[in-house]
């Protein structure tokens, strides 16, 4: 069974921290080191992406948290199973996948806020992020997104980070601004693809993070393809030092998730890849990697 | 198989209604006449609540309609599937549920316009019709409920009626003026319960909407529970003179279902009721009376 890492508090992260610069002779640079380890330690967090977003989502995210493997999941505030979502949390370590597009043909979610811009006009969020950024007003983007983190809060969750639902937000500057301006004013640690070069989308995403002291995990590659099995394989026996995240969408096999999207069978797969078999769990153990939750970069950025 | 009535075109519905305007000397009063029926013939509309509410109800409303003894529905156009029940129309009897509640606990829709005073601050609609007369600005119900039935349309249903989701809209007076205002701009016959005098509401309804000449059945009773097997059987036991509207509220049994609403096992029983069962096509039988849809009330609405 793979090692999870104890949830760090503040003194204790702090300690810990302070015992590896004394170790490492105050070069602590590396998240990895912020975090407590040894820069060449290999730390891994499995993320469930679309909790929320529909029954059989629900039911496989938290089995992947609470039976499972994953370490951390992020919610869909304006999807329509988003509720019954906070009804069930129970402390996992749970963050907020900021939504602004509800790409299926036939089931539809909106936002929350006044935001005529990011209404499609056919039920919903645009489907595509082409219709998204061609169209959305930035100030209705801010409005929609902090009310978004907002209301996770208010339902409870311990929000531990900000993931963007389809990438929407780092790809183009004026969102990735957005972006950030929420990472900083909530303190939370981002996720951030580090397989998308910097040249590929125009401007410094990661380095623009780490000027505002917002923290991202080193290593992260987004889906091209729903399922995630040979990608979450293949990521995991080539592990590179220092903080790596794999996501995952795992569902339940029901008549709602087939009526869904096309793609249930490979979420269906996601869920058995991170609960009942034992791949991840072997090539984890393999690695030596310690499984940890994007908490444990909350806590470091909140601790400077 | 209890008979079901041709759907009748503008001029053969004139031209029975003359016939039965020759017949009966002229005096062409009742509903059943306009339909062009005898005045003592029982007609009866089996329509489904709820369909575009979730997958389960989605399936279970269409069973009914296709395979089953239910002549028309009304569809929850804010609902996340509606739009599912949009592509999977294929011509059938089907009205615009108006809907300003989302009733569930844990399962969330929201208004498709602007409209703050629809929300209940907690992800939609409010939950109760308290919340909704208490708060509601009559502004924003009036170009709500207009764009759900434009909506309709435009995902090209051929609007057979207006329903109104958990009676909102024939209780107070000044929503009960949207209703109509709405009935008399689309040219569409409402529901309006027979049950519930208008001593009770304090307003003459019934004839208001006579007045503006919109048609509604004869005979409708509203639900009190969940589960339709009682009402249903009691009503067509006793079935009156002219046209009644039971309703019913079919599903299929999913784990989504199941986790929507406790409720839902009444709703599964529904489909039962009027599909696989035999006893209201024995009691529809046996009570001589023909079904038919809203089309044919609203056909003779429009033909004056």
């Amino acid at each position: 069974m793979p090692r999870r890492a104890v949830p760090a508090g503040g003194r204790r992260a702090r300690r810990v921290r302070d015992a590896a610069a004394r170790r490492y002779g105050r070069c602590v640079t590396t998240l990895a080191e912020r975090l407590g380890y040894r820069p060449d330690d290999r730390l891994v967090i499995i993320s469930c992406d679309d909790l929320g977003a529909c029954h059989a989502q629900n039911l496989g995210v938290y089995d992947a948290l609470r039976d499972g493997l994953a370490t951390s999941a992020s919610l869909m505030v304006p999807a329509p199973w988003a509720r019954e979502a906070a009804a069930r949390y129970r402390g996992e370590d749970v963050g907020v996948h900021l939504t602004l597009n509800a790409e299926h043909d036939l089931y539809r979610w909106g936002p929350i806020t006044h935001a005529p811009s990011l209404l499609d006009g056919d039920g919903g969020f645009p489907r595509t992020l082409e219709d998204l950024w061609d169209h959305a007003d930035l100030d209705e983007v801010r409005r929609e997104l902090r009310a978004q983190v907002e209301r996770a809060i208010v339902w409870g969750f311990d929000v531990s980070h900000l993931a963007s639902h389809l990438g929407a937000m780092h790809q183009r500057p004026e969102f990735f601004d957005i972006y950030l301006e929420l990472a900083v004013e909530f303190r939370l640690p981002v996720r951030l693809p580090s397989t998308v070069g910097e040249e590929g989308v125009g401007f410094p995403f990661r380095r623009l993070a780490e000027e505002e002291g917002v923290l991202f995990p080193d290593h992260f590659e987004p889906a091209r393809h729903a399922g995630s099995r040979r990608r979450l394989l293949r990521t995991l026996e080539n592990l590179q030092p220092g903080v790596t995240e794999v996501h995952v969408q795992p569902a339940v096999d029901t008549p709602e998730l087939r009526a869904l999207s096309p793609n249930w069978a490979a979420w269906v797969d996601d869920l058995a890849l991170v609960t009942v078999d034992r791949e991840v769990a072997t090539a984890i153990d393999r690695s030596g990697a310690v499984l940890i939750g994007f908490r444990h970069l909350r806590e470091a950025q909140r601790a400077g």
